[in-house]
This record gives structure tokens, sequence and C-alpha cells, in this order.
């Protein structure tokens, strides 16, 4: 059975480099019912574990992750590129499906003991995920699971995940 | 009288250079009553203006946006730095605070006629709204209002958004 957002997400060759199958989500944001039911269907999993904060990993996954806080009446707390957070921050250097970069969150972006949910758009090979748990955890957060739009399956970013509660509403 | 959201902006000086004194608004988001409160503030000009889609600033403007257009029933389109986006684009260049550069959007971002909200984080200049107006106006956008949660007033950034109405929560 064909999942319902499945036709709306575009697929666009060899970007952002050759051999790359992006799988480009925005027309799902700009269809107004779409839009609703995604949020709606990430945040469902979550409606009755008491998450404190999610977490947002620049930048895609910002777009996802405050309107779920907001649905589930938590706070946003924000994951960035390195020189993007103003105030004092923890960092951690994670590899992603097409290079390497630097992470990071500011210092008091999770208080400790506060139950977290991560959102970001597509698990892909789940390095920016599992450095994004890493900072959430080294600021005392208690993970309570990762919710993705999109699971690219054959990339599997499951396994560096692997004591962290994942959901997807669409598997490629 | 101090607004309730005043306490909460922290201000970092010389930052991203030095002179600037930067409004962070994450403490503001972490809350998770204030962050509520913000998006139903930041909404309540626009719940009976029939909004069928909110323009998205990247980045901290996605923070906002996308939660507000949850709330108003619409869908979401983005405005991103040049190379981010993966599908045909129009494009226009500006100024902002701090330097120049391009902002994009795909060219099916909005439908001809829709009735368009934008949101982002600050209004300072202005040069960013008035490019990303420019952008939602080429696609055949009917401009409904921009909504800031923050407004620097001394940089009279609404001058250049004169045929635009301008709704901001803060202002310094």
């Amino acid at each position: 059975m064909i999942n319902k957002f499945e036709n709306k997400i575009r697929s666009i060759s060899d970007w952002p480099q050759k051999g790359v199958n992006f799988r480009d989500i925005t027309p799902v944001l700009q269809d107004k019912k779409m839009f609703r039911d995604l949020i709606n269907e990430l945040a469902k999993p979550y409606l009755k574990k008491k998450i404190d904060i999610v977490v947002a990993i620049d930048a895609r996954g910002f777009l996802l992750a405050a309107p779920v806080a907001y649905k589930l009446g938590a706070g946003v707390a924000l994951v960035r590129k390195k020189g993007k957070l103003p105030y004092k921050t923890i960092s951690t250097k994670y590899d992603l499906e097409y290079a390497s970069n630097i992470l990071e969150m500011h210092r008091d972006a999770i208080l400790p003991g506060q139950r977290v949910l991560l959102v970001d758009d597509v698990l892909a090979t789940g390095g920016t995920m599992e450095a994004s748990i890493k900072l959430a955890k080294q600021l005392g957060g208690k993970i309570i699971g990762a919710a993705f739009f999109i699971e690219l399956k054959a990339l599997n970013g499951k396994k560096k995940l692997k004591n962290c509660p994942i959901t997807s509403l669409v598997k490629y």
C-alpha cells in the first residue's frame, strides 16, 4: 500500500551530489492538509510520553520539530552546525551521508532529567541523529525517542541508534 | 511594562560581530509554556485572515513559521539561502544586517492567488523580509502580512516593508 505522503515526496536525482537520490519533502509541507497530517502523525506515538523538550536539528529538522513540540506542549532545543549558536555550547563531530561536520547545542538547552524527543526529516546513515543524542545525553536529557518523516532503510541508520526507540512515517 | 517574553530573551554582546547586540531567543523556545504562548501570539492577528501558506525564512524563521502554519491550518513554503533547495528555483539578492546574500524559493512553493503570511524571528533592517516578499509576489502570492517575534526599531526595517502589514511581539 502506498502511504499517502509518498505521492507528495519528490525525488531529485544526483542532488546534492551525483549518485544521491534526494527526497524533497517541500511538496508535503506546502500542502496544508498534508502538513497538518504529517505533524499529527509524527507526534502521535509521543502524545502520552510526557515529552518536555523536542530537539530540532538544523535546518530542515526545525520545520518538523517545532510544530511537533507545539502539538506536544513541549519546548524546543536546537542542534546547530558549528558557529551558529551565540551562547556557551557543547559540541561533537559527526559523519553524515555525504560529508562530516561539527554539531553544537547550548549548554542550557536541556535541563537534567528532562524527557527528550528528537525530530528530523530523514534517517539516512544515522550519524546526525547519533551525534544529537550524544549531545542531549551529555546535558542530562532522558532520551524517549527519535521521530523521522522518512527512513532510508538501505543505509541502516537504525543500527547506529540501537538504544533509542525510532519511529518513521515513510520507508524507502 | 515589560513584556513577558522580554525577561527570557538573552542579549549577547558582540555577536556575530563586534558592535552587534544579538537577541538570543533560544531560552524562550526551550520554555514549554513560553513557546506555546509565543506561537499563539504570533498567529493571533492572522487567525481569521484565511492564510493559505506561511513563508518560513532560513533558518531561525523555520522554528516559528512552521508551528504558526500548523496553528493556522496553513502550509509552509521555504525561503532558503542559495544552493539549499533541490528543485527549480527563483532567486533574489538581498542585504542583511551584517552581510549580503542570495535567497531562493522553489518555483512551485506558492500557487498564484494564495494568501501569504511571512514569519521571521527578528525584523532588523528589513532586507531579508523585503527579498522574501519579492519572491512570494513573483510566484503570484497575495501578501497578507509579516509577523516577527522581535522588532529592532532603531534599524527602521518597517520603512522597507511599507506596503506590507507588520506585527511584532517585542520591540527594542
